[in-house]
């Protein structure tokens, strides 16, 4: 069995790794050059994108802004999982917008701005504190722009002044006070089957995902039903199948869903060792109408990105459950190398751990290591 | 970084799928063609067996059985780990049984016959249960003979004198009386570093291994204990590097060493799901230099191959905490398709969820499964 993904990086490499066990092969889409290439070497395979796609008993992607033209054909063979629209809408933050506004799921205060004039009063709509996105690509290396004050408008009116609003609005949203960045990832399947991981607690560094620590301190019952519903409204009104990605703001015991991600994740990817099922495997397993896999906790778990750096000491492979996940690729800055997950018997002991970690990594790339290595430490258990 | 795995076959695979995350990759030479393929799809990758020794940080293999030729020329590279004597020594049982004695380790009493005069009083040595077996490769679709009672020997004198005894030696082996089958993986590394795994207690069918279940049923310290000595003896007298199996029989608390193999093995799948670390992540670690990975047990667990068969009912994927390792191969009579990872949180358990897998695999692929789980639901926990 063959699955063909949309997408080369290193979440179609550890769908490969995960579906080569399960007896189904995964061929990957270089969507620079249209051209199937092996999602682990990169190397070109030989067949053609036409072929992959007939050959495919399912098709899927690895991230969003896959170019429309090619999820239409696709979409044409009836095997895409996601569907399209649900993959435009993670790749399109105004029909993300209208799904959520649609299915009265809270979300952050917004306006669509697709002319320049609508800032006028955008103080008084949103407040001094707004956080300007494009809503979909199209800003070559631009995509967010922030009004700490009133005085900020002036300036982000001219720059607004030479984009195209009318054919990319930008997404005004009310800077929200929250508690903590966390995720849901889930699964949908082909009968409707749902299941989700537990929640994910994430900690962001110039707006880069640098660790995440699963399930959430002081997860409550409460707060993962509630997640869960969310995720369940959402998947349900795609009609969607495989992972599924939701980004959200705690504040108190409210969740405000951020946005939305069609496809594994990187707040994910403690699954390998700390689920029972991989977000991976189960990805695939949506994908070819297999039973979803338990999504039962085996540890406590932090998953801590290496971001821009190759060279540090691999002897941190001697602390007990701790992986190593390598992508393989040429270092860059603030390109994700690879992850290393973690896990323990309690969010105290993960916390002993990420400190033993500290020991081995340099800090200059894991700026945030200590820090929640130290607050992890304080838990009560 | 690349490591060249002599044999092509599903332990290559599962070293190549345990290695990518590492950030090693692994490929597999086709010892019959003498080409370099990708350990998964079995293509020729174009690379010269010459250019990969010289490309590869380390050499190994996934059978005991590789040209000797082969092993020669892999060992001029200095990066050939197990070295080729430890390799030889689990491809010849007159090297294997000359390790044994000359390092006291107790096995089955046992004489090399290398002439048929010799059987003339084997009854008064080893009395009438004796299995003759092929030292090594050499007789094409023979390698065991048994003799029941002494009435059997001139048949098979007559059946040895067509035989080159002096080229290829038998092992006439006394038949043990012992309570049941089991076996030790371990790793050693460079440093001489060692980590055992738990015991593993294997059924076997028509010579074919179809469970395992790890720890064995009734594991004591003293036991796991004489295990671990025998595996040290062994491992260090070789300056063995890598993971290697050692199968021996129990009788009461006595452990006698029926085999070794020098790589990973079958009966230590379990520890794919079962382990913080598999065997075949520890054997890439040992064979680079890497700090050995934890032993710890993550479940009870048992491992069924799936022998001779692909169709059958994928929804025993929906039992939690059962996975599916395929190994992508065309079916024949008594070939290994793949096998099956179960895991729970005790032997009575396990019994009951192997109790499960039956009602979804076909019995007569699977003539021990049954019984097993009804073994394992007696036990107390």
């Amino acid at each position: 069995m063959k699955v063909l993904v949309y997408g080369s990086g290193q979440l179609a490499q550890m769908m490969y790794l995960a579906a080569v066990p399960l007896g189904v092969i995964v061929s990957a889409v270089d969507v620079a050059t249209d051209t199937v290439v092996h999602p682990v070497s990169k190397e070109e395979t030989g067949v053609s994108l036409q072929d992959a796609i007939k050959e495919a008993v399912a098709i899927t992607v690895e991230f969003e802004h896959v170019p429309e033209h090619l999820l239409l054909e696709a979409d044409k063979s009836s095997k895409l999982f996601p569907n399209v629209a649900s993959i435009l809408a993670g790749a399109d933050r105004v029909r993300e917008k209208a799904l959520l506004t649609n299915n009265n799921i809270p979300n952050c205060q917004h306006l669509i701005i697709s002319q320049v004039d609508q800032l006028d009063d955008i103080v008084e709509q949103l407040g001094e504190k707004v956080i300007f996105k494009a809503s979909r690509d199209g800003y070559d290396g631009y995509g967010q722009w922030r009004m700490g004050q009133a005085s900020d408008l002036p300036k982000l009116r001219d720059e607004f002044l030479n984009l195209d609003l009318q054919s990319v609005p930008l997404i005004a949203e009310r800077m929200m006070q929250f508690d903590r960045e966390i995720s849901l990832v889930g699964a949908r399947s082909k009968q409707g089957e749902i299941a989700c991981f537990s929640l994910a607690e994430n900690l962001h560094h110039e707006g880069q995902l640098h660790v995440s620590v699963a399930p959430i301190t002081g997860l409550t019952d409460e707060l993962q039903q509630k997640a869960n519903a969310i995720f369940e409204t959402l998947a349900t009104a795609m009609d969607y199948v495989g992972v599924l990605a939701v980004e959200l703001f705690q504040c108190g015991n409210e969740l405000f869903v951020n946005e939305i991600a069609p496809r594994v994740h990187n707040s994910g990817h403690w699954t390998q060792q700390g689920c029972d099922t991989s977000q991976f495997e189960q990805h695939i397993r949506a994908c070819l109408g297999l039973p979803l896999g338990s999504i039962e906790l085996r540890d406590v778990s932090a998953m801590v990105n290496v971001i821009g750096c190759k060279n540090f000491d691999r002897d941190f492979m001697e602390i007990p459950n701790v992986h190593l996940h390598w992508y393989g690729k040429e270092v860059r800055v603030k390109r994700k190398m690879g992850h290393i997950n973690v896990g323990a018997k309690s969010h105290k002991t993960l916390g002993t751990k990420l400190q033993k970690l500290t020991d081995y990594l340099p800090v200059e790339h894991f700026p945030m290591l200590e820090a929640e290595a130290l607050r992890l430490q304080k838990c009560k258990n």
